[in-house]
């Protein structure tokens, strides 16, 4: 499974749904990213290149669209919700340019990594740099609870990160070992993302905005895990089948397990047994997860915290960013399975 | 130059001048023991193993005796000391780890690194993870002050780290760009350490201990720099002139450039050109930087800083802490040069 849930590029369908979902913070997005580039690049002119090249590969600023929506969920979002939300991108950053620095990743989202454009010592150090940065413009807010959130959150993507090493090569990996992964290095990030966003603007609703974001996060990461398996590169930024490249066990491998025919059983230990497998191993070992019913169940699995998710926002008034939260929840399960 | 100044080794005969300056707070560094591997191994059995292992490598508790003796310098020091000792020295050792992962070192302190032992994928996230736990400690605590302090003191040894890449294979690397760096890798540890040993039962000292501990930092790393040149592998746990190797350009090298001959300044040509230099031409060079008064330079460098640091204790109380803590300062720079 990918760090980064990489949402689709520009050009795919859904990005005018997504564009939607941004159009109630549209202006605060973009003074995010004024903050970004502040917070990143105080130091250093070295530190200033990478940091152009990081802000390059952002994302869909899916996590800081969240933080914004959320401290707007009362209807009186406070202005240092802009930092915050640059703050928790940072986090996400640091933790993405660590990944590439781990997997020796060439590319992400179609950009290439840190970690090949200058090397492998400057993308841990720069990982380290970005997030002592963003740690030390989150102390500058004087804030203990979004300290604690957000610092709970970073030990979860540490943790998060150690299961995942454990989920590689193993088949034996199961459903609770895979839901408790995805809970630390997916979940706690858009959870967080909810909650500091809350905390800023709409504390009342803190619990129900970090649950939303919790649940939010699990169909995030399984709908991410299930592209994997069905989506072809040109959409992905990435190979079909990378994580079965990479021995990476995730949920529809793991739901069709214990569904296998010995013939099916035998082409997934035959993948899991090549260190290289090939393209056509591949091939098949998806197209077995698909017929043993992987899929449909790792999709069940999605819809289900994206009903929880959805559930989660019943509690707040009916609002211009609630409206958008909602929608977000179909683009997160609407991605084109 | 290392990124860990390593103390000498227990059998080494300064041995018993540490521990004389440690006496004053043996049993809280005890305690400082134990809250560490409270912190490091919250959260799984991998991570207990690894968190073990660290703590084997722990060197002389140097950092957290100086915090210590920082808050007992007000003759009151505080019980969570004990807890802001233990996350300086974890903080430190988060450094450590990633610094070996980016060199990929295979000893420290004559301790395999985890990077030897468990590679290099769980060496970089290990040191995420400690920080991150040291953090979350932190935060519990609730003390802004010492997030402050903190927060900064980790985005400087980043800047330090992004510094010492720049100082590596550049024999222009100046005097002004080394103490900037030794600033930021070493001088801003034992300075935070102080300080926030200060405010952990001696506020109204909080600047001269930074103070103290900054200065005591600069003479530590010169010190340690000056060691690399001029003792044997038995002692420091490294081969001598390992920095040579590396071509990493400190002190000594820096002081003796402008006087070297043309014949002194051609071994260093040729040791800088060698991609792997041969012990002859590593040794012809650390006679070349004596000989031309490279280490007696940086020792006087070293003896103002010290002397500074003293200084900086001139407005505390007599106490048996300010006794130790000036007895620090001998040790740093009598390490047998």
């Amino acid at each position: 499974m990918s760090g980064a849930p990489s949402l689709s590029r520009p050009d795919a369908p859904d990005a005018a749904v997504l564009q939607e979902i941004q159009a109630p913070v549209h202006d605060a997005l973009a003074r995010v990213l004024d903050e970004m580039r502040r917070i990143a690049t105080a130091d250093l002119p070295m530190i200033d290149s990478l940091g152009g090249h990081l802000l390059q590969m952002r994302g869909k600023m899916f996590r800081p669209t969240l933080a914004l929506l959320s401290s707007a969920a009362g209807g009186t979002p406070e202005p240092r919700a802009v930092t915050v939300a640059a703050i928790v991108e940072l986090l996400h950053l640091a933790t993405l340019v660590h990944d590439d620095a781990v997997d020796h990743a060439a590319l992400r989202r179609g950009v290439p990594t840190l970690n090949a454009m200058f090397g492998h010592q400057v993308s841990v150090i720069m990982g380290d740099y970005l997030y002592s940065r963003a740690l030390v413009e989150l102390v500058s807010l004087r804030d203990i609870e979004l300290m604690h959130v957000l610092a709970h959150m970073t030990n979860r993507l540490t943790v998060g990160e150690m299961r995942q090493l454990a989920a590689v090569d193993r088949l034996g990996f199961g459903e609770d070992e895979y839901f408790e992964l995805i809970a630390c290095k997916t979940a706690s990030l858009l959870g967080a993302a909810c909650e500091t966003g809350a905390l800023c603007g709409a504390p009342q609703h803190r619990e129900a905005l970090r649950r939303y974001g919790d649940r939010l996060g699990m169909a995030f990461q399984i709908a991410d895990d299930i592209l994997d398996y069905v989506e072809d590169s040109a959409v992905t930024g990435k190979p079909s089948g990378n994580d079965l490249r990479e021995h990476k066990v995730t949920l529809p491998l793991i739901a069709a397990l214990p569904r296998l025919t010995p013939a099916q059983r035998e082409r997934v230990d035959a993948l899991f047994a090549a260190e290289v497998p090939s393209d056509a191993l591949i091939g098949d070992v998806v197209a077995v997860v698909g017929e043993a019913g992987g899929l449909d169940a790792a999709r069940r699995r999605a819809e289900g915290f994206a009903r929880e998710a959805e559930e989660s926002l019943s509690s707040l008034p009916a609002s211009v960013a609630r409206t958008a939260l909602a929608d977000a929840v179909t683009y997160v399960i609407d991605r084109r399975w």
